[in-house]
């Protein structure tokens, strides 16, 4: 079933995924009815780090980085590598060769259900990556994976070109085909939480805001 | 048993409780005999955040984050939201919109044996959070749970009123009865402190200043 | 077994330590032909730390910091505590104290597999730590361990004097009679990366620059 | 705040506590309102097992047993052992020999947050255990902790002289002063779900027998 | 995105699933090019159960079971009950009313990536079960689900009507579409370790039956 | 430094190993000084297995398992080999048709800090395995790694030639130089712990069969 490589994906518009980005990941992660979301041990290396891409997809085996270098040749300007091993793996599949190489390709970032070393010099390059761990443990080219086929990613369902959005939050997966009405969604969100934001700086309660509190007490919710 | 709001809870003299802010967990810790410290998995979302405050306590269902909000009518200034979920979970029950409700009504920190989301505002915010986890994953609000009873979060039992103290090191609790009394102790523990920096800094080792050699050979250690 | 403090153990030569120190963790582990890693447990109190020195050992009882105080006296400068629970523990074994009577012998950092305290002091004073947690749980002194035996640490074994190397990429163990040997391979590895990195940054890409091509397809790598 | 042995502690009725454990974990939590269980890390080390029985709580250091030791001399028939180390452990605190002298004495079992070892040994002389671990570490006998004090156990808070019932399920604490309570409310809930398992043997479906349909309907479930 | 129900799926041949059944988990997991498999936390509740059968999917909250009633309805003779949480979750979904429920449907098992509960009794009744947790935590019935979705469980992509097989190895998905095929594969690779068992059962060794020395000494093995 | 065989490996005395297996874990971990034991994850594949026998070493890469069979042609009978991989990895390294043949060879059980699959074929075999996970996942063949050569595992030192001791308390290591000293220790543990065994069941306290009290009034423990 290895071996593979897809060379022609179909990606989201450009304006559609960089407005994923602004939005980030948990207003995007409602829009899509909570669903898309990777496992929360999938954490950046530096904070602050907001991203949106599309995904080339890599399946490698447990401690062989090889199919890494064939993703890099797929890679287009605002892309996003997303590895998942066979088998967990911690070891650090990606370093700062790998990253220069994918910057030089207008790559936006790495989502590694895997390790990551070299963090020191990603972070002084700008290049962000969430992992699962960092480690330096190195890797070896003998086997082959795939690229651009369907993965499993820290517990996350992603198809080659599926939109990945990844802040401080973690990373969140928006199918290709529903990224424009997933945006509208998410923004309609955002336009709606900038009111709520003041009423609630200034002091009325979430309670009074949702009108919570009838339903409360329908329940049965007791003040004592 | 769930579905109870008290109303009333007592709270230690805001001077012991910054005092004890000012102390430190471990210190702290060491006053209550080395007891009342939460489980090392709560980090804090930023470093260098010191506080302390009464414990509003929280007892939520997994997934549900609807008593947050009638935890926050019941906060004072000055206050700590600690919520321990039913059972074992690690969504993201909080982000900027309870933050700003909850700094509204002068709340210092968040203290979740769970997740919590929006990490990036909250940083920037100055909100801080101790927490499992962060996830951006979304919450219901379904059903009832309880504010201001006894729970245990992250190994350590808390009472509504107890003093909070959390900081780098992690989250310490204590009684609101012997809070107090832990203060005098900690901060005697500190005053005792400043000679022995001293004394260490110029090059005196442990084994002299706390005289420990001769018990040290009188169980057998040898040196070879 | 416990109860032994080995006084006079050989060091590797100054300028190879510190030749280590500069390559960093992923090259020097890779020099060593990928082994010797501790597991990725192993993390950094604060980022931007690189280290290299001798190890001093520590094999410590759960929960017992006492050896620690016998160790400080053993170190010299550009040494490294390295301490080993004889069962697994998360205590926070050192704090701010021991950091000060450390530094004070010269002591360039602890690598503890398990917990430390009064991390934010340990930031500010500089003072590095690579441990499995952060706690602020104390530590009693009413056992034996031993000091510069032969430890178990995060999975590699550590004999007393070998170079420990430690960055943000986690901690290595190069043995003391191979160190300037590793050196010579992890600083030839070095001068090859410049060369690499120039070409990758260029846009060439890896399949290129490493020949791959031909490899992969002979193992039935598919484009399609 | 360790060293202290309370003798006299007050216990639920014997009918009521081998009430509650022919009941078994999954009723009496129902009938707790879904509080009160310990986390799913506590296994037994046989299967089939069912106890429930007064607790004599220890709470001892890492990596000692000495307290069991003095627990022991404050069992009475139909106790049994609740031991919650003062920080995480998975050392073997316990084994034949002192489970011949917890036998002896009429204790019906150990529920301890760390380790278990001579678990052939015990599975021979039907001595359950619930623990978090198997392992055959060693612990010494050094520190004081207290025995019959408040103890935090696997995430769940127990008084002595609570109600420990546990089985296949794991393990569950009811509180000594509602034990006769919940056993009443355990026991409609049994004889509440013979009809039950035969009306959903027979081949009726849940959905009806809860009269489920309109519900479900009403939140907007669509069978497509 | 929650609240579907699918209700006509499409399910394999009967003898391919029974086939399946019969090759077992690694086996099946071999010919399928070594993917599909669970995560190795999906454990059976008992040794030496060994299904396969059609899996009817639930997408179901955290702590909330409510869809697996809905679920029951859509079994048929040989299907899966087969739950992914849709938050990480270890509660008990499960128990003996539901599975007697399942049962008088015909249904062969259950996996969970979450907890399961009333494992004695299941035991007995001998319905299978592969689950990530066993607790006897209870759930609720307060919001949807969806049945019959394309679900992630325990690391796997898992359809409607792929089949599951399940023994004391784990649990392996096999696509519907495939079935057939890999049944076919399997097969052969059973057929085929006949002869490879006798032969190293009289002493051949797998060096020489796989004619592996040639390419060991080639990648340069070397006794000494 | 992976690629070597070292085929002339001295072993301990058959009459120390069989003493060793009779004593148990427990035993000879105690009578090595409470050293020695691997983590608590290395369990059983089945109950009541006891063994010992020599080591003999595999260092492997993650999810490669072509070393086992070079390991096996190394086995002499009364040998047992532990596997540690080079990197954490849960892959199934060893199923049925490498027990087949290394039982062929004399070959007494397998450790391995990784996984293992066809447990039940194995079981049934009576080919005892102590594993970190059950786990169908295939391996490879296409690296070196190493036969005979010293490792770590599970948290161990490992030797080749050591005395390994398994049951179902887990896993200890004793040097093969000190395995006769060993034994008797352990031996002399056993004979005392009959008499001991007696009194404590006959009611006899361990605080007075061991003279406790005293120590314990005079670090001041309280009854109250």
């Amino acid at each position: 079933m290895a071996g593979v490589v897809i060379t022609n994906i179909a990606r989201a518009d450009a304006d559609v995924i960089d407005g994923l980005a602004s939005c980030g990941v948990a207003t995007v992660h409602e829009a899509l009815g909570r669903t898309g979301l990777m496992l929360a041990h999938m954490r950046p290396i530096y904070p602050r780090a907001r991203i949106a891409g599309s995904a080339i997809t890599i399946s490698a085996p447990p401690g062989d980085n090889w199919m890494l270098h064939v993703a890099i040749e797929q890679l287009r300007p605002g892309d996003i590598l997303v590895l998942a091993p066979t088998s967990p793996c911690e070891d650090g599949y990606f370093g700062d060769l790998l990253a220069t190489s994918a910057m030089a390709r207008g790559c936006r970032g790495l989502v590694i259900d895997a390790g990551v070393r070299d963090v020191r010099d990603l972070t002084e390059m700008g290049f962000p990556v969430w992992s699962k761990a960092v480690s330096a443990q190195g890797t070896i080219k003998a086997s082959l994976g795939s690229v651009n086929v369907p993965v499993v990613c820290a517990g996350a369902a992603v198809n080659p070109g599926d939109v990945i959005v990844a802040d401080d939050d973690g990373v969140c997966v928006v199918s290709r085909e529903t990224a424009a009405e997933v945006l509208a969604k998410a923004q309609a969100r955002e336009a709606n939480e900038g009111d709520k934001r003041a009423r609630l700086a200034a002091g009325e309660l979430g309670l009074d805001l949702y009108a919570m509190r009838e339903k409360l007490a329908a329940l049965g919710l007791k003040y004592v």
